[in-house]
C-alpha cells in the first residue's frame, strides 16, 4: 500500500446506551467520529476532531491513541459527554431513539488546529450541517478531498444548510431512507442521480443489509452486504462504512473509479465486522489479515463470468 | 451456447388488470407460467402447462407459439380465464391485490402429456402446492432438475404441502418477505440457510429492487438489481427472473456453481427488461444482443479488484 494521506474526521464522540435483541450496553464508547476514525485508521492515519465532557473516560482516549489516532483535536469541555440511548428490534435497519442528551455537544464549535487545516482528506461525519460548513471554511487546502454524511434530523430541520454542504463536498454518504426523503422519490437510482445534480462528484447510498450503491456521473457500482447470520449491534455501521471507505481511498496512489470501488468494498468489510459486537468491541481489534480475507470473500460471493 | 434441454413450466395463465403510478392495463396477458415461459424461452426451448377459459384470446396463444413455445399442454376449459386485478403504489416491491377470480383455474388439475413426462427441467411456478406435488408425481425422469416458486398465500394456507414441495425439488425460489415469514427470522441469511435445511440443494431469495441472494450449502452469491430509473410495472418480475434463471441453466453443458451464478444474473437481466413495460410489452420482444449487453452491464457495475 502506498504512503497514506492523513484523514481529518469531524463528528460526534458519544457514550451510547444500546439495546438489541442480543443484549445491551450502557455508556459505551460511540459517536460518528469515533466509529469513522477507528475504521479509517486501518487504512490511513487519522486525526479526530470532536468534543467530550470532563466525564469522558480516560481509557477511551488512551485506546484511540494506542491505535495511532491523533486526538489533539479532541476538545474537553466542562460538563457531560454527548449521550445517546437507543434500541434496535429485529429490523436492524431501523434505530429507535429513546433519548438524546447533547450536553457539551450542544455548544460544540469545531476549531481546526493549524496542523489540521491543510488536511488532504476531510470527513464531515454526521453533525449539524452548520458545523460541517464551519469546518469546510477552516480547511486551507483547495485540493482537499471532502466527504460528508448526514441523518434524517438535519434533512428535516436544516435542509438549506445541508444542501450547501452537498454543493461544497466531493463525496456524499447518505442512507437509503434519507435519500428517498431528501429527493422525494421512491427510486434509489433516481435519488442517486438527483443527489449528483446537487453538487458532489460521487454519491454513496448506504442500504444496510442490502449493501450500498455508488453513483458517479457516468457509472454505477453496487456492492452487497456481507452475509452475516446475525447482527449484534448495528450502531456505527454507516460511520464505519464511511470511515473504511475514506481511509481506503486516502491510501491509494490514484483516485480512479477502481479505487473508489475498492473503497466501497473495504467500507463494507469494516462495517460488517463492526456490527458483530456492541460498541467498538469488534471494530477496535481487527487485523490486516482479517480485513484482507473478508475483502477476498466479497470478491468470491459477487463474482460471475 | 450448447444444445439446450427443454424446460417444462407449470403455473398460472392469467388476464391481469394492473394499475401503477405510470399507467394501467385491463385484461392483459399475464400469469406465472406465461412470464416464466417467455423468459426461459430466450435461453432454452419451453413447454407450457396451464389452463385457460374459452374467452382466452387466440392472439396470445399465437404469440407464444410464434416464439416457439410449445403450448400443447395448455388446456382450454369452458368458462372464464383466471383474472387478477392489482395495484402498485410507489413501493414497487409491494403488490396490492384488488380482486382475484380463479375461474377455470379453480378446478385445474395439471395433466402431463406423455411427451412432457420425461422433461429434464421442470419449473413449478407459483400455484397451489398440491398441484405442484401432483406434477412432480407425474414426472417420469429421476434425473430431472426441479424448481419451485411460491407466494405468501400458500405459506399461510398450505404450509405442510409447501414444505413437502421444498423437500422434493432441487431449487427453491422465494421472495424476501416470504422467506422471513416462512422461516420466522428477520435475517435473510439465516432464512436462506434454514430453507436449505428443508431439502433443496439451492435456494434463491428474490429481493426486488435489492437483487437476489443465492445459497448453496457451501457458498453464497449476491447479485444486485439492474439500476432502473423507473419501474413501469413489477408484475411478473419474480416469474421472469425464475424463467430466465432456469432457461439459462438448461442451456449450460455443465451445471456447476458458475453456471448457477450466470443463471442468477441472466434471470436478473430478463426481469429488469420485464418491468420496463406493462404485461409482456417489453419481455416479448427482446433480442439476444439486448440480453447480452445487459449481462455485460451487470458485470461492469459489480466488478472490483
Amino acid at each position: 500500500m502506498a504512503a497514506s494521506n492523513r484523514v481529518l474526521i469531524v463528528g460526534s464522540v458519544a457514550l451510547d446506551s444500546v439495546e438489541t435483541p442480543l443484549g445491551q450496553v450502557t455508556d459505551a464508547l460511540g459517536g460518528s467520529a469515533v466509529y469513522a476514525s477507528v475504521a479509517a485508521n486501518y487504512y490511513s492515519p487519522v486525526s479526530l476532531l470532536g468534543v467530550v465532557g470532563d466525564d469522558f473516560p480516560e481509557e477511551h482516549v488512551a485506546m484511540l491513541n494506542g491505535m495511532g489516532i491523533d486526538t489533539s483535536g479532541l476538545q474537553v469541555e466542562e460538563g457531560q459527554t454527548f449521550r445517546w440511548r437507543g434500541r434496535y428490534d429485529h429490523d436492524v435497519n431501523q434505530a429507535h431513539t429513546i433519548a438524546t442528551h447533547l450536553n457539551v455537544f450542544e455548544s460544540f464549535r469545531p476549531e481546526l488546529p493549524a496542523s489540521h487545516r491543510e488536511a488532504d482528506f476531510v470527513f464531515l461525519a454526521n453533525i449539524d450541517p452548520e458545523l460541517q460548513l464551519s469546518v469546510l471554511d477552516q480547511v486551507d487546502n483547495d485540493d482537499a478531498l471532502t466527504f460528508a454524511d448526514t441523518m434524517n434530523f438535519w434533512i428535516e430541520t436544516k435542509r438549506e444548510e445541508l444542501l450547501e454542504v452537498f454543493r461544497r463536498v466531493n463525496v456524499v454518504f447518505i442512507n437509503d431512507a434519507e435519500a428517498r426523503e431528501l429527493c422525494e422519490t421512491s427510486s434509489l437510482i433516481r435519488a442517486g442521480n438527483r443527489l449528483l445534480e446537487m453538487g458532489p462528484e460521487v454519491v454513496v447510498i448506504k442500504k444496510g443489509e442490502h449493501g450500498a450503491l455508488m453513483f458517479h456521473p457516468d457509472q454505477h457500482f453496487a456492492v452487497p452486504s456481507y452475509p452475516l447470520m446475525e447482527v449484534c449491534d448495528p450502531t456505527g455501521a454507516g460511520d464505519s462504512f464511511a470511515g473504511g471507505f475514506i481511509g481506503s481511498l486516502a491510501s491509494e496512489p490514484v483516485r480512479d473509479p477502481a479505487a473508489y470501488r475498492r473503497a466501497a468494498v473495504r467500507g463494507s468489510v469494516v462495517a460488517s465486522y463492526n456490527v458483530e459486537d456492541f460498541s467498538l468491541g469488534r471494530l477496535k481489534s481487527l487485523t490486516d489479515e482479517e480485513l484482507h480475507q473478508r475483502f477476498l470473500e466479497f470478491q468470491r460471493f459477487t463474482y460471475f463470468e
